[in-house]
């Protein structure tokens, strides 16, 4: 059976979504649509809006075929090291072809890619006032002519760079990015696709009529259960505060990523009279010339987490293959690789293994049942989500701004 | 001028403590009542009912003419470590006469204490399914013949060996425990004096009437400020399982009396399936016939509090007198005594510190604002709170049982 495989969020799962299942199995002429998402958390370091398994299984009832989590130590990454776990993972599982959205789908991200500065180039160029990115993608454009700017090229441009560290066998199919961008922060009326980051807003301000034109039934059968994070932070704060007043900066200074001293400023600000109100407040006094929004929420999503940067190299180096889901055809492909299968699969989590590979999921997936207050364990004695072959829900083809 | 020293918890101020002030004074002759008091933690591990300030205030208010704060790592401590703590201050306070409750006040305590086995022999005959308590009382019992199972007399008798462990000059004079026993659970109507315990149950229960004969004005006006922690389980138990679930087990096992493995047994049972539902029911699934529950709520704050062996070693070295409150009389003993104190005397805490001897304290109060959901903050740019000399609010005598 032939794969395609496809790196998610799902965050949450919508018709834009679909779309990009259909295109990449007419692309690639793919059996099985073959997907690693981020588990509890998203890369922005946010939880997200629904748990894993309500997302994979919106997947899977919308012609996805196996779901495969991306691993926190993965998910919760800048983008080189997220786009590494992903190609990894969708490596080991046997596919060798990629679809994925970009604003410039022309581009040949592997030549570009093999055009590229070196990190350590990127770095000899950053100054004090710049972020690490856009100093690289200076750089880039100075070697290339090529502007790195989009958030989907980016992405790319990391899996094309991430193939050739990796020394893999995967081709690269960009499809254009389209309707609505990854920053269009308004849900139009009338049409089908819009951006998961409108969507995520419209429900923020409750305005739930909004999104039914461009989500699948599987996210508005969610919704109405009523378990997601839609206002996580009135719980997240509170948590992140108890942590910078209780940890002393020699502890906060040991967190994964926490870097040039910021576990003083974090405190200082944290534990001011009177003190930021809430994580909205906390993140702008805290956010710095040098580090991107997300960049500083990753931060502080480990320090709430407790992730010590040994705790963090030790579990990049032994990943693994966690199923969260798998149709009928799903199945199939899981008994066609098993054999040749180059990291370990895993569909059932026990104590021992939340204790020790999975320990940093397990502790995600607990912190997301806090933010949430749901009740549902996200780990131990769960097992994979099983839905029969069905034919995606949206019975045409979606077609963009339809 | 001649001072009398009381430890106390005041948790709440009642109308036994004021009769408590008015034997002190009558039985010494002293000028002025000197008071040590928890700050806002209690030795059984729990937040104070009302934070620090305002128990200083309504001791004050009602003929208490100074109040040092016990510091946390005096005040959480089972009660030879909290005797040892306050009679180090009182003492080096220039206080030489101490009044306390006892339901054995004709006994002598420091006779008893001159007696009595040392602590190694207490632990050479407690068995397994024994406390160290009880197991010491067993052993003077036998010594002595007097049967130490009362908590004042408990008290008692660790002022006693703290006297005579820090060899200084204290006249210990103990008063008959009357009307209430400590442990009594019930405000009885038209009795002017009830138990602490019985005050707290009552507001627990949410029946103020029960107390509005028992206790003053000011902590009836404490009350009806609606600032306490008469339901601090409520928001302790999130925090405590926020703590157990991101910490490793080898950072619990370095938390203050975190003692023979308990952080694996409080580790596996708060993230259980489905685990306890509230902090009463989690403290009840791990008691153990050999140690207090008072025991296991102090190591849990310490756990909460996120205190270390080696920090607790450290603060304890390093004692001082923080000054909450004085009238006239007090700021006139103060005055006398300045040049003689033997211990740091602070009355304002600014940043550094309570980076530094102070941070134990400055983290409890933190923690106390979140678990009362105060917006005051406890110490930095705090002063000390001044009342004129006046007459006790209470205007005769209180006679217990009246």
């Amino acid at each position: 059976m032939k794969a395609v495989g496809l790196v998610t969020e799902y965050n949450p799962f919508h018709n834009g979504h679909i779309y990009h299942i259909q295109q990449a199995k007419k692309i690639t002429g793919a059996d099985v649509v073959v997907v690693v998402m981020s588990g509890n958390f998203v890369q922005r370091g946010e939880p997200a809006l629904f748990d894993k398994w309500t997302r994979a299984k919106a997947a899977l009832e919308n012609g996805v075929d196996l779901v495969v989590e991306l691993p926190t130590f993965f998910a919760v990454q800048p983008s080189h090291l997220f786009a590494e776990g992903a190609v990894k993972l969708l490596s080991a599982l046997g596919v060798h072809d990629m679809v994925f959205g970009s604003e410039h789908a022309d581009i040949d991200f592997l030549e570009l890619a093999n055009q590229a500065p070196s990190v350590e180039q990127g770095r000899g160029v950053q100054d004090k006032n710049q972020t690490f990115a856009s100093a690289y993608a200076a750089e880039l454009e100075a070697r290339t002519g090529f502007k790195l700017t989009d958030p989907n090229d980016i992405l790319a441009f990391s899996y094309a760079k991430a193939v050739i560290k990796l020394g893999v066998e995967m081709k690269l199919h960009p499809i254009q990015r389209v309707a609505a961008g990854y920053h269009d922060q308004t849900v139009v009326t009338g049409q089908k696709i819009a951006s998961a980051s409108s969507i995520r807003l419209a429900l923020h301000k409750g305005k739930l009529e909004k999104i039914q034109d461009v989500v699948p039934a599987a996210t508005l059968q969610a919704l109405d259960d009523g378990t997601h994070t839609i206002n996580f932070e009135e719980r997240f704060w509170p948590l992140l505060k108890y942590r910078l007043m209780t940890d002393t900066v020699g502890q906060l200074g040991q967190v994964y990523q926490m870097a040039e001293g910021l576990e003083h400023r974090l405190t200082a600000i944290a534990l001011g009279e009177p003190g930021p109100k809430s994580y909205q407040s906390f993140i702008k006094s805290i956010k710095s010339k040098r580090y991107t929004f997300a960049r500083m929420q990753r931060t502080l999503f480990y320090t709430l987490l407790n992730v010590k940067v040994d705790q963090m190299q030790a579990a990049m180096k032994d990943p693994y293959l966690r199923i969260l889901g798998f149709t009928d055809d799903g199945q199939k492909y899981l008994n066609e690789i098993k054999k040749t299968v180059s990291l370990p699969l895993i569909s059932k989590v026990d104590q021992n293994l939340a204790k020790a590979n999975l320990r940093l999921d397990y502790k995600a997936g607990k912190l997301w049942q806090m933010l949430a207050n749901h009740s549902e364990q996200q780990d131990v004695t769960r097992k994979p989500i099983y839905i029969k072959n069905n034919e995606p829900r949206v019975s045409r083809e979606m077609i963009p701004g339809d």
